[in-house]
């Protein structure tokens, strides 16, 4: 048995989510798809590094499975992407040791959440980054989003259905980056905005909640210095609402491996 | 009797084109349609600063009509959008002097031409941009796009079903620009890469036929030295391929006033 580790970019707006769910679209499950044509049926485990939620998307994200196929290791890409539909793209495929494991491997994680706050949203990325029509302090935000950085417990900035025992993580690096829309609104406080997280691990919303947070910033409801308040609070009713799906993706995992 | 200038970005992906026709979906039909809706059934001329083809986008197309209403012109922009599908945005709204024609007034015209020279397409912008799945030498294209510069006779760069009378236009700026995917593949002739064409008009599928051109000198089928050659033959048989209307995007109209 050969352990195979995929690379892949994904649309998310098709899809319930990452993982396989009875009655729904996934995009586990349309990789369990295409593996099953390329090797002619084979039922694989397919562990993915985690799962992204409805409409999330992935600019990289990685899984891994054991196969019996005796497919080069350098037509696994070219062979899933005909089978996959165009929403999904496997670019990278290589032979992993036999303990390397998608999830249990990883060692850091890399979000990004795009944020268009030009009065009129983008037709062409409309399923890529949220639209806030409103003006935002972008430094302000710049300023906030530090307080996120270290180990932390992070109970305020989780979704109450999460069931981790523990939440304690560390943000790694946390970092706000501006790029105006040419040619459109180049006004204080529009253009579009990128937050990007990495970190040990995130819990179930954790992302979007801290997004969410960083936007009331931004509208000025919140000063900078209430983010370390409400980290210590450990209190998911004093953080701000949870940032809608789309603009979110997973941008990167590392491995030691 | 007022005369408004709208500014628009649209995704070209479900429209047969900027321009009405019978029996299916236009961007210009649905502009239609938002007038009346927000005039109250005002049935106005509408003039674009030209027709984009069918899959074409546009991140700034022009467009004025005439129109009795007497909506403040800086409502214009919500009230249009708040009647048009999600893929249409309409970001200024102004009011233009009376002898303003988004077509005849019109100066100079951007276009833009996006390829991805990765070896596996991005999902995220696959209907944005053309995927090419082999290196292409982006020096030699460089240079070639320089020929491109200066009054020609295009004949060879335009669709034999054009009715122009001249072939003859001036491209003001050809330009190559690239733009890596990030984490994406980094080797030699991979990556995305955008060509803006400046000029003061452009032929029917010109843009597209420059580009196809272009693309066989990059992946070494032409010398950047045969541009000139085609140019001076008058002969669409000389040129290359119209490339695919998908990574076309109308970037930008100027006007004096």
């Amino acid at each position: 048995m050969r352990n195979v580790r995929i690379t892949m970019s994904y649309d998310g707006t098709r899809y319930a989510g990452f993982q396989v769910q009875p009655g729904v679209s996934s995009v586990q499950g349309k990789l369990l798809e295409a593996i099953a044509a390329v090797t002619g049926g084979e039922t694989v485990s397919l562990h993915g590094s985690g799962r992204t939620d409805a409409g999330v998307h992935a600019r990289a994200q990685v899984a891994n499975f054991l196969t019996a196929s005796r497919l080069p290791i350098d037509r696994w890409c070219r062979a899933l992407n005909a089978n996959l539909p165009d929403d999904i793209v496997v670019w990278e495929a290589v032979e992993a040791s036999e303990t390397f494991h998608a999830r249990k491997s990883a060692k850091r994680k890399t979000y990004c959440y795009t944020i268009n706050a030009n009065r009129y949203p983008d037709p062409m990325v409309r399923h890529m980054e949220l639209h806030h029509p409103g003006p935002l302090n972008i430094e302000a935000m710049s300023e906030a989003i530090r307080a996120y950085v270290g180990e932390h417990d992070f109970t305020s900035f989780c979704s109450t259905r999460a069931m981790n025992e523990s939440k304690v993580r560390t943000v790694l690096e946390a970092a706000l980056l501006t790029d105006p829309v040419p040619g459109m609104e180049r006004s204080p406080g529009r253009g579009r905005i990128r937050l990007f997280f990495t970190g040990n691990g995130f819990l179930y919303n954790m992302v979007r909640i801290m997004t969410g947070t960083l936007i009331e910033v931004g509208e000025g409801k919140r000063q900078p210095a209430e983010i370390g308040e409400v980290l210590a609070a450990r209190n998911r009713m004093l953080a701000g609402p949870t940032a809608k799906a789309h603009g979110l993706s997973l941008w990167d995992v590392h491995y030691d491996q």
